[in-house]
């Protein structure tokens, strides 16, 4: 029998709700798993194995006093160490927040307590959620990289040492670590998980994601954290289905798939490149071969420039006070962005605007976008992160994204990564669904 | 006895529906007025008399069959030259656009047509709405400016050639020509009246505003034109009461104003100065000195910042392909915008939010802001369109703003302005007709 770290937190949550499991057992065999493991794979920033089987025993006499549970409650989550959070530091993955603490949780922390979450503790990030790479390692093999930023909460549910964890994407950095660490990642339309309390480098991308062990997990999570933020012009406003209702649901018809190579694909591996086309192929009629009309085959430098210049924005006064507590990767990444002109900016968030709308023309007619979720599996030593040339593209759109764990290339896990409508990751996690199963 | 070209909107539409005046007895005085003084005044670029007629003949008969009619029925309105109109050409005061038609009328005349209007004709436009000084004459004196760049829809109603006029404020545009005419004008929201078919230099600050000849007026035609249009993403999506209603009605407590030198004092004239000092110190109670926070104190930078940015975004092309048909004073705007960076502009967009929520807390104790309209009457001579730094600041914030015709400088007609809260120019409209019988 498997431990309970190894379940789901969807399975987990049924066992624990028809009183077969109890939140001490799963969070206790966590923390054994991360006692056995850490050492290697790195992966949290910061833990208290007292205090998270404290919130467990506290679950634990709630759900016995028959009080009301919500739907994570007893569940372990890892919170990326950009989150900030009440009754843990918060230090950014630079040394500039050394044992930074706030006061408030971030509204997305505030979300899972609600719901009765044991928060586990902060997993590691990359410096300022940026390039540079981190100490975590990938579970897989310990001589190739986790990717980045969100490497510890995507190493750490790659590991089993937790069921759920939240990440960020600016460039690809919920999607790129969700194919590294063979996990279920999504990352959701732009500003569906509210912001505040989280590391800003970009309003107009940085997106809150969620890493899980099935499709149903991503639902069940996503859920609880969906929200309007009346403070950020950028949180999504449109309507939404229950997630975890939409994943449950057998599609009415077979689902379709638009196959995109992208403006990225000769960035890709051979033979990331060849596992792909054997997905589109399996799925034969279903599936076709599309592409998108200009400005799409510009969409790498867009992106980019609005990264660069939200990032100098938001990180120039870091350069300017504290040059030496920068890494010199973001230090040559900030130094780049003061050439970018404000109409080259603004011609980039138009752009947008523009393939959006030939996308969606594209999506009334298919269920999903297919992709690749990285260019290839985990790049072997820890020079770089691996390429985010994949993901960058519909983080500029602002459209939600899944990474499914089908692929394996040479031994290391890889991703299929399904793209869908904004404000729909409700079709596109039915869909992702199908698709694991049909891939199973 | 007045000609029917001298009454308000209102009350010509007041006669009509009883009855009395007919819209083509109307029309006859305002091209009668136009035949006598658009050699002088020079406010319109086209205009075709037999053609107006027309359509004041039809409404006339519309009328006459009983059918319902719109708010507007009969009554003419000029158009300025960057709007398009399907029945005449729309130039945007360049010579790259000279003869050029479409088959479309801008969102904003569409609604003007289902009311009823007369569309009588497209009036003068600084070129490309921007700062180089176009062929209209102040009619109050022919030696000075009529303002810009809504110079002739300003010169036309301010000179009793039509009630009402459309015009666009990206810096001044709208509110500064009320000023120098001796005229009522509104500048609302950001997109609170559509923009679609309008030329576009700025989607951040560029505001469709009207003139008219009394705070009815504004509130008249502001009705009829006030619309979501769901392709802006900068389109006016909150809730607003009928402004026509509003504006006749008694406000609940004498109203109280925020007296704002804004960072604009310095530049005023002393004259200008003592003007709106003697406002203030006729209401005496009822207004208070204030200011506001920092960053206010950057806003005249801000908005420049934000303006030659956009500017460039949607000019440059121009200025690439055909620069010889470019005057040279934007040309010399449109390069010097080449210097400003990204990062520059992303902060001068974060930094309205904060500005503008520090105006909120002050609205939130005053019904209205209080200040000088323009730096001073008209300037003699046609070398500028005179200052527009009492204006851009607002347009940047996004906020409504009402000139009303109350002082007189040197012998030249001067604007009040009171500014309002975001989407609230019912309140805004109550408050200028209070205080404009108050000054009466």
């Amino acid at each position: 029998m498997s431990k309970a770290n190894e379940l789901s937190a969807s399975e987990a949550a049924r066992r624990m709700a028809a009183g077969t499991l109890t939140s001490v057992e799963l969070v206790k065999d966590c923390l054994a798993r991360i006692e056995a493991r850490d050492g290697d794979v790195q992966a949290w920033e910061y833990i208290d194995p007292a205090y998270a089987i404290e919130q467990a025993e506290q679950a634990d006499a709630e759900r016995a006093s028959g009080k009301s549970v919500g739907p994570l409650h007893g569940i372990p989550v890892g919170i990326k160490d950009i989150i900030d959070t009440a009754d843990m530091p918060t230090e950014n993955g630079s040394p500039m927040f050394r044992g930074r603490r706030t006061n408030h949780d971030a509204l997305c922390v505030a979300q899972l307590r609600a719901a009765g979450a044991v928060i586990l503790g902060k997993t590691v990030t990359t410096e300022l959620a940026n390039i540079a790479p981190s100490k975590t390692r990938n579970p897989h093999n310990l001589g190739f990289s986790p990717g980045g930023s969100s490497a510890g909460s995507g190493a750490a549910v790659g590991d089993n040492q937790v069921p759920l964890a939240l990440g960020t994407q600016t460039g690809g950095s919920v999607i790129r670590p969700a194919s590294f660490n063979g996990i279920y990642g999504l990352k959701p339309t732009l500003g569906l998980i509210p912001r505040a309390g989280v590391l800003l480098q970009s309003h107009t991308l940085d997106t809150v994601g969620v890493y899980g062990r099935s499709v149903e997990d991503l639902g069940l999570i996503g859920d609880v954290l969906s929200a309007v933020d009346p403070d950020d012009r950028w949180s999504y406003r449109g309507s939404r289905g229950r997630l975890s209702d939409m994943v449950g649901e057998t599609p009415p018809a077979t689902p379709t798939f638009a196959f995109l190579e992208t403006p990225a694909w000769d960035h890709a591996e051979d033979d990331a490149k060849a596992a792909i086309n054997g997905v589109a192929e399996r799925l034969g009629a279903q599936c076709r071969k599309e592409t998108l009309a200009a400005p799409f085959d510009e969409i790498i430098d867009l992106h980019a420039t609005v990264m660069a210049a939200e990032d100098l924005n938001y990180y120039g006064a870091f350069l300017e006070k504290t040059p030496e507590l920068l890494s010199p990767q973001i230090t040559e990444r900030l130094e780049a962005a003061k050439s970018i002109r404000a109409d080259r900016y603004i011609d980039a968030l138009i752009k947008r605007d523009e393939i959006n709308r030939s996308l969606e023309d594209l999506l009334a007619r298919y269920d999903a976008v297919l992709c690749l979720s990285s260019a290839g599996p985990a790049p072997e030593g820890f020079k770089t992160t691996g390429s985010a040339i994949f993901n960058g593209l519909w983080t500029y759109l602002g459209v939600p994204c899944v990474s499914l764990p089908k692929l394996i290339v040479r031994g290391m896990p890889m991703g299929v990564q399904l793209v869908g409508m904004a404000g729909d990751e409700g079709r596109l996690l039915r869909t992702a669904k199908w698709l694991d199963e049909f891939l199973a």
